[in-house]
């Protein structure tokens, strides 16, 4: 295997688009979400965002990185307003539909109809799920911070609405991501679909690791 | 499809351990890491960590959510002193040299040694790079978070060393993860492969959407 090696001043020289492509696909695999929101007056937003991550099980937060000049400025400005977000999972069936949400669309068009989703008002949740999609969060608004390094913001949500299918769920309380067909994203723009490889039991010191039965 | 719904309300009453293996899995796909970290006697430390994403290109920044009283903090204790460390992708080869790394060791014993992986030290770094990991790269401390909401704390570097393998590179920049074998995970316990669906082109409005040569 022969390598290439890049150092910080060697970063310095590429070309942007380039070094974006690079660096964006060096974090590893990550989770295609599609983030749902609206204004005051339900008009809808949609946005494909690579940026979520777990925070806390207890309480239940999300975070999420965003750039408030890039595409989703928007739905920036109706989280800041409305404090509610919705966390969609992508699936196969809705990758490409979820990628154009990307295309920087005027803002009184909301992507759910330029791309062909279908907005979902739950009860009285503020912010519109993703009928296609099949593991759903709805967030609250409980922290946001703006990092000194680079002027990005984080936004933390408490997770106040789960929904899934009922065959992914496992007896132990994980999530089959497999069953929802969840994809990940690399990079800014390839697709993946998980093939499992293993769950692994409680690692302990002086202990073998088993393969734990999925389900 | 029948769907089960969940509150935050039902949340709080879960098992403790059900919960955090549910929430743990509800944001998706999440990379599969290793930092590795030494003291300034080279006494190295190793640990899995899934919380690593994105936070810029430019300046190359990397982030990573760290629960100080959880297993890694050792690792923790080490950053904050060193302010280097570095990050492994976990490949199917490793996965379960990985996974055991959260075990609670004690602080004299390396995770190196305790699961079998080649701690390596390059040029000046002063963190042990993975020898079995094929995407590997140096941080250094940029920025240090505690986060209000839950006490977990935010760890941004910069990246200032890149290695990867040569066939991994495509001509634009974007880094084929397949090709190196990084793996994801979700939740607390399951790794999976990727399995590539698509490049999408950059996305515009009123343009149809186009699958792009992965090389």
């Amino acid at each position: 295997m022969q390598k290439q090696t890049l150092t910080n001043l060697d970063l310095d020289q590429l070309e942007q688009r380039y070094r974006a492509r690079l660096v964006n696909s060096l974090s590893g695999a990550k989770s295609a979400n599609l983030i749902g929101t609206s204004d005051s007056g339900r008009n809808t937003n949609l946005a494909i965002v690579s940026s979520c991550f777990h925070i806390g099980a207890n309480p239940a937060l999300l975070g999420m990185i965003i750039r408030p000049s890039s595409v989703p400025r928007h739905s920036f400005e109706n989280i800041l307003h409305t404090e509610h977000w919705t966390v969609n999972h992508v699936n196969s069936f809705i990758v490409d539909k979820a990628h154009q949400t990307s295309a920087r669309y005027p803002r009184e068009l909301s992507e759910f109809d330029a791309v062909g989703l279908t907005p979902e008002f739950l009860d009285n949740f503020p912010a519109p799920f993703v009928k296609e999609s099949k593991i759903r969060l709805g967030l609250k608004l409980a922290e946001h911070l703006s990092l000194q390094i680079n002027g990005t913001k984080l936004l933390i949500g408490e997770i106040q609405h789960i929904d899934f299918p009922m065959e992914a769920i496992c007896s132990d309380g994980h999530i089959d991501l497999n069953a929802a067909g969840s994809l990940a994203v690399s990079g800014l723009d390839e697709y993946h679909e998980l093939k499992s490889l293993a769950r692994y039991s409680y690692a302990k010191p002086n202990q073998t690791l088993r393969k734990v039965n999925k389900r």
